[in-house]
């Protein structure tokens, strides 16, 4: 099958622009603040072929085609071209300034991921495609999300309307008067009411009948100031269009309903890319997208969305400057690799990628201490979570990703037979492992300490001991000591983001916290329901109040209430509840092990590669049945049973 | 004034795309076989002002436009926006995917060269401008030429008209039937023969009595197949619009004929860039570039098409391979920067692109082996000339170019005082020298060889002797051996291009052989003339016939007959005849030592940066006039005196 080939990445460095151009704030577009990059310009496609008879091909490129064959020019247009028999190499060169060069052929050929690529001419690596884009009509810059029409389901005043629940699409409506209107977009009521005060509006100078078309805003509210004709106004919704592939249900009706939230939750945010927050910033973050990446195998488990948010945050060599420019993030940008690799099982995009992890990497290192400690410099933006702490000197939570990432990178250079590098970056993870444990771990405090400032370790938050928990880096022994002495108790400050809580519930589970960490989702999750939330919020503190709710980043209507590090519990219900993980790489072996945490039933499915884990849990029993083809472990009340492969006409059912 | 302002370099990188991009091929749009880099796509621009009084600006932007006052957003289309007293910090953010983000403001404060910016909100630089761009209207992203309208000076044939001498610009006619027209351009009646086997034609499918504009191409000769309205056919000539500051006339017809035939060259290709050849090869190439660096100060003298040439074939970081992929490129970059500097005196440019050229040398220096030399590697195209040579192993001429780039990277380094750079990249220049002299000098034959290969010092061409003759690196008695065993005289191969005859020319004249040159550049440029050449061509070799003169690269119409490397006598006129050079950057202090080379009567004018030096030899006599505010020395047959500064109102003359 002929699918656009283009040069690794490009694709998805290109759509990136385009997507973080529709960012709008104020009425204006919102630049990024940090290096966006442009795809190549100029590109060559090579494909040395064998053909037992002559044979004739079509030539459709993004931008204007050059044809050699041999290294000989094929003048004139090459649309059509007669390919000689025997052994040969076809060399197609593409040229475009404004849109991704990209190149199309079938017939007697045609291209797919055998065709090499280059973009200075020197140095050849395996092309960039995607199965979007398999006919010559469906060209990669054309691609857009599909839409739908979407009516509101009332007004809630005059000039209001209500879509009755967060959507995000092409506001229509038909002006019925010459003069001005202004479109404001609100989460809220009160964001609609605070007109220019709003995070969101248009101005827009109209005739009267004519049909105004706005480009895609994130809205539950419209308010229109302006004469508009009754009954004209809709939203053209854009959609994902990806089949959610997970469910869960429960005895729990608060539980269900904050799975079908976070799911909405993660619907909308699942777009071209995952993007964090849909109505104000519509760009991609590496540490929002580390939790998509982790939910997406318990929703769509689609690695092509995976994929393309991880190469367009990545963009282009040379590596200048942390991903989002935030030190933490470049870390979880590499977790997410390999996070998609072992949900997967493909190496491919790790294979395409490898280098860029690698000069990544090796800026990092390049940046690092005595003791091979990352600190922030002034040009990094030490993240971590939006909470107070200091994040001076040597943060042990920033060492212990570090850790991780290098981790990867060995791991990633095993998986690729890169002996040297595997070698050199698991000789560096050790040697950092070792060096936290002696610098950060308190023996009086029988957790991992906050931070090194000044020679003197002090501190003590809920970052660095949840994530060496989760991360493996702790023996049982002091697992069991940071739970009880950092998550469960201890003086550590509570974690009010949902961004950090799917960590730290993350964490908990694995240490087989069910009952307490479905009780502190019910309340903190449930509490935003409870305030007529249809997505999951940017922030949530319960103690807050009215408009307290909507404001942040000094901002009155700064807060996102549609943010996809809200979504954890569709993964928390998966992995834990439903208890479905991956053992080994792309659900080759797996594991059932539900942690019910009190509930009585409880029943879903968890996607894989190849097919779905359905469980279903009631009362004293579980069944599980699989059409993956994985070979899998139930465990329940202590028992174990093995689950054999399944298929789609014939699954396998086990019970215990 | 206010200017349009960029992220430094972009405007040329971007510019560089569309000239290239241009380029046409058997009826195609040729790829860049180097890697082609797009201006940034994010870019922020700051100014921390002080004002007495609130002011209005108003604001022009090539994409989205995005307005902060101390770091707080102005919010609403920011088209006019009111500054409040006293100091603050502006900071416009402007985003474009499709032209190159640029800022135009006016009013209370305006754009100029005191705005920083940045392409990742990080590493804030000065930002890059043009005074052509000094009005709203006036976009970068409009950038074209001028035009004017040439008329053919008739019919060779039905079908085929002629336009006199080479010309460049958009071809115009009218259909007289619908069908398809082929058009061809040929530099010669030859080529337009030739059909498809030309290099230049376009197809287009017509309707009768339609208007039809091709893009630009170079022609003299215009053949086109299909019906034309008579008398509808005409060149809308493309041309530079700069003022020729330079002349030059003497008793010797065939000379001045050769000077105005050279100079034409030099115009034709003195476009947005310094382009090579006009009709094949509408490329940037670095070693091309260098001669026209030189020749533009006795042209021309417009630093901003050499710098445009210059930052745009530099590119953007990283530097991944050599300029244009050729080794030896790379070095004429960088003595171009030095030339632009030393004639203009203004350290600005090599100011905004000096970490460009300490990152390209770098890169070069991780390349050389042990002895500190430069080997070309698989992917270097080592060209040093169109000639038959060995060039395996280590060249005696690349090393001598190095040698030179680095001794320019230490001056850079001392002119912006950079002790530490200047101190390393001095030690690295003297040490190659030493190391150069030591391997390449052969005592027998009195010169510098060719090459070092498995270890045997061997070979003798003209490159490497005329190069370190020319930058200063013997001592005068090797200079005098060199001149007698390589240039004048010994075994090395003569050379067929003008592209190294320049450079031959050049170096023969510094050792005061005028007389020899001069007849040589009669005999050789006048033999193109002799064939009805009016421009220089790409190259010549007087022992061809017929169409032999026209084919190069394989092809029976490659050769370029417009070719800037050929205009080297405007150079040798000038600098050599006239006698005019700078002895310090900017002719702060300048020379003028004519060497008549047997000429009886010869006048000129030499441009300066602040004037015009004119020169006017009569007999045994040289009166010079002088506008130039630098203080000249005027040498003539022995004899010595000053030449004070000059002004336009009051040029300062001196006769001998």
């Amino acid at each position: 099958m002929a699918v656009w080939i283009w040069y690794p990445q490009d694709f998805e460095i290109d759509l990136c622009g385009k997507v973080e151009f529709r960012r709008r704030d104020h009425g204006m577009t919102y630049p990024t603040v940090w290096r966006l990059d442009a795809p190549s310009r100029s590109v060559h496609f090579v494909k040395k072929y064998t053909l037992d008879a002559p044979g004739t091909i079509r030539i459709f490129a993004q931008g204007e085609p050059y044809c050699c064959i041999d290294n000989l020019v094929v003048p004139d247009r090459c649309e059509t071209v007669e390919l000689p028999k025997g052994t040969h190499e076809l060399r197609v060169g593409v040229m475009s300034l404004h849109s991704l060069p990209a190149l199309y052929i079938d017939g007697a050929l045609e291209t797919d991921e055998s065709f090499v690529t280059s973009d200075d001419f020197v140095h050849f690596v395996p092309c960039g495609y995607s199965k979007l884009f398999d006919a010559p009509e469906k060209r990669p810059e054309d691609y857009r999300l599909p839409t739908r029409h979407l009516d509101p389901v009332g007004k809630t005043k005059e000039g209001y309307w209500d879509f009755g629940k967060e959507s995000f699409g092409f506001i229509h409506f038909d002006a019925a008067k010459d003069g001005e209107c202004i479109v404001f977009c609100g989460e809220s009521v009160p964001e609609c009411d605070a007109g220019m005060g709003a995070e969101l509006w248009d101005r827009v100078q109209v005739k009267k009948g004519q049909h105004v078309r706005i480009d895609t805003r994130a809205l539950r509210y419209l308010r229109i100031d302006g004469d508009v004709e009754d009954g004209s106004v809709y939203v053209e919704e854009e959609y994902n269009g990806l089949p959610f592939r997970a469910s869960f249900k429960s005895n729990d009706a608060r539980l269900n309903k904050i799975y079908d939230v976070s799911a909405y939750t993660m619907e909308m945010c699942t777009r071209e890319f995952f993007l964090d927050g849909l109505k104000r910033d519509r760009w991609l973050w590496a540490g929002d997208a580390l939790e998509s990446v982790m939910m997406n195998p318990y929703s769509y488990f689609d690695s092509e969305t995976t994929r393309r948010t991880l190469a367009a945050l990545r963009g282009r060599e040379p590596f200048t400057q942390h991903i989002n420019r935030i030190l933490d993030y470049s870390f979880y940008w590499v977790i997410s690799v390999w996070e998609d690799f072992f949900a997967t099982g493909d190496a491919s995009f790790i294979r395409s990628i490898y280098s860029k992890m690698v000069s990544m990497m090796e800026y990092t290192l390049s940046c690092c201490n005595e003791d091979g400690f990352i600190v922030g410099r002034k040009q990094d933006w030490v993240f971590v979570d939006w909470a107070d702490m200091s994040k001076e000197g040597e943060l042990c939570i920033e060492q212990v990703l570090l850790w991780k990432a290098m981790d990867i990178l060995h791991r990633s250079a095993e998986l690729l037979d890169k002996e040297e590098d595997a070698a050199r970056f698991g000789g560096i993870a050790d040697k950092l492992k070792d060096k936290i444990m002696e610098v950060f771990w308190s023996e009086e405090k029988g957790t991992l300490l906050h931070q090194r400032l000044n020679g003197k370790v002090q501190g003590h938050t809920r970052y660095a001991p949840m994530f060496a928990l989760m991360y493996g880096m702790l023996t049982p022994e002091q697992e069991q000591l940071v739970i009880a002495n950092s998550l469960l108790g201890g003086d550590a400050p509570k974690i009010t983001t949902p961004y950090m809580r799917f960590y730290e519930m993350d964490a908990l589970m694995r240490c087989g916290k069910a009952e307490e960490v479905l009780s502190d989702v019910k309340a903190y999750w449930g509490g935003m329901l409870d305030l007529g939330a249809t997505t999951i919020w940017e922030q949530f503190d319960p103690e807050e109040k009215g408009l307290e709710h909507y404001a942040m980043y000094g901002r009155p209507f700064g807060r996102s209430l549609c943010h996809c590090w809200g979504a954890g519990p569709i993964y928390l219900c998966g992995r834990y509840v439903l208890g479905v993980k991956p053992l080994e790489p792309g659900y080759a072996k797996y594991e059932v092990a539900p942690q019910t945490g009190g509930l009585h039933q409880a029943s879903g499915s968890v996607p894989t590669t190849d097919g779905d884990i359905s469980v279903e849990i009631d009362g004293e029993h579980v069944t599980v049945s699989s059409t993956c083809g994985g070979e899998g472990t139930l465990i329940w009340n202590g028992e174990t049973v093995q689950i054999p492969a399944g298929t789609k006409e014939k699954p396998a059912v086990v019970k215990l």
